[in-house]
């Protein structure tokens, strides 16, 4: 299978899985120090598992937890991020120019800094209170330390029995969803590599994967034009642009809000005749309760997607590891 | 003039305007009693100017002010929107269908609720605590809350003499400004009125400016495709699908994310040969103070929109008013 190394992934879920107590010891840590506000700090992709994060959070807590901009936090400021607040960031290489000019002004104001860093001995790395360098797997970092505030805010019981479930089962379940998918992928690469533009749907922690899917990987990855809309936004102005030829693909996802996204999926077979509809309940996760599956489903879109991008790669002749203009230009 | 009738715009905001003492009357009442959140609700174009006035907020106040989306909220909740939350809404028609649903379980909790509703006897008026009917200016309103409340919480000295500014200039200086933009608006619309995508970018007030503009205005309206990208976020992604025949617009305010909108300014014209820049810096408001500009830019913008629109809805033959799907079906 193209772009797929079974053993190297499940030892890289694993292994994120495996920071668990390292996490555990630092939220432990800052919670029973106290706090006011909890922020996800991110900027493009950072941005967009920030939202997932919170959007995952709102619905099962009443922690304080919220998403900043990066670029909007050193313009427009924060008055309630302050000195007794918690940011947690991301960051694959450290450098990135906004976060590191955000998180100066926020390291001055004493607030405390959680920094995941692929790479330590770089500017974020060193800003942190607290710093974790293992690579990739940037959600399920961010969706650890929301288990363990929610666990910790007495919001998550069966926080134990979760875990458990991931540590033996997760992994191997993924690169299954994305053997399963790959037929799939390559008939959607096939279908779609040149379309003009192409319209991401979704809802709930299947939002911040449309958004992140459309410009991170449509747009910035494979140079092709992509639309993210919301589900309960497309319904109120996108909508009007779509006809039988227009491509949209729909996530539907499994936790609160997919009823919105359903709602879509009901409009489309009738005014759309380019559509495709990918429902996370359609892949298995062997050994995941079902009850757990409303926390997971964006990785289940993740394998899925990432069979696609393997295709439209080889297909359109188009690395994706190449930037036209990201940090080839300065500006 | 196409679609203007000067007289009708200036009485129309001027009597918003004129709703300031209703209005503080109201907000007096909410902040004496004291609350714990303040939340504008929307959904489409409300969320957007819900947006605006929010990043207005963020920037001068320690106010806790969030957007709430009302599909959101019925699916996914929010246990920090509680019986001493205020709630702001506003709707045209007084029935939308999920500000309808939102507001029904947000009553029930025992919130306040503010609604500005333009039809009075509908759902949503009828929902309020507190409700103003009057037409239009939905903006203006929100931002007129939001003075109120920063007024009353000690971060706005000069409200007074703000509002005596805006109350004698400001409805007339915002039809000098369409005037002075006809011409431009008509070039525009000549030019980009069969974009197969046009690309909108602003920061700041201005992003809910290009949100709302790209969905409601370019999609819902005129069924022309359209994308909305954060000045921040489109350098994270977007800008690699820009080229020399891309139709892209960036709005430029005068706020705090000014700055933000500059850099993608200074590097459109190296990336793209088929960009418009509108700096709502170069156009006049007689007797309005220049420190007040930052509060006001948006408006701006949106006199300098609405030119282009009246243009594209003649020269494309496509009645604004008409809608492919939205209320025709159901779903």
């Amino acid at each position: 299978m193209l772009k797929f190394d079974e053993e190297k992934q499940i030892e890289s879920v694993n292994g994120a899985i495996a920071l668990k107590s390292d996490i555990e010891n630092m939220i432990d840590k800052v919670y029973d120090k106290g706090f006011d506000n909890i922020y996800y700090l991110g900027i493009g992709g950072t941005y967009a598992s920030s939202m997932q994060a919170v959007t995952y959070i709102n619905g099962k807590s009443s922690l304080p937890v919220f998403v900043q901009h990066a670029a909007e936090y050193y313009t427009t400021g924060n008055k309630r991020l302050t000195d007794k607040s918690i940011v947690i960031l991301s960051s694959v290489t450290g450098t990135t120019q906004e976060v590191v000019k955000a998180t100066k002004q926020i390291k001055e104001l004493g607030a405390t800094i959680i920094a995941f860093v692929d790479e330590p001995n770089t500017p974020l790395a060193e800003m942190g209170d607290y710093v974790i360098s293992y690579p990739e797997n940037e959600q399920l970092k961010f969706f650890m330390v929301a288990d363990r505030f929610m666990y910790r805010n007495g919001e998550f019981d069966d926080y134990e029995a979760y875990y458990k479930e991931l540590k033996e089962y997760l992994a191997a379940a993924l690169v299954e969803v994305e053997k399963s998918a790959d037929n799939f992928g390559l008939a959607f690469a096939e279908k779609h590599r040149h379309d003009a533009i192409h319209y991401f749907i979704g809802a709930g922690n299947q939002w911040g994967a449309v958004y992140s899917y459309a410009m991170c990987y449509w747009e910035e990855q494979s140079w092709l034009r992509s639309k993210s809309i919301h589900a309960a936004e497309f319904l109120h102005g996108t909508l009007e642009v779509i006809d039988e030829t227009t491509p949209v693909t729909l996530f539907v996802g499994e936790d609160e809000q997919r009823e919105l996204a359903q709602r879509v999926g009901n409009l489309l077979p009738r005014i759309c005749g380019n559509y495709t509809i990918i429902d996370s309940k359609e892949y298995e996760l062997p050994g995941i309760s079902d009850k757990y599956r409303c926390r997971l489903s964006y990785f289940i879109m993740h394998a899925i997607t990432q069979r696609i991008d393997a295709h439209v790669e080889k297909l359109n002749c188009h690395p994706l590891e190449i930037r036209r203009y990201y940090r080839q230009l300065d500006y």
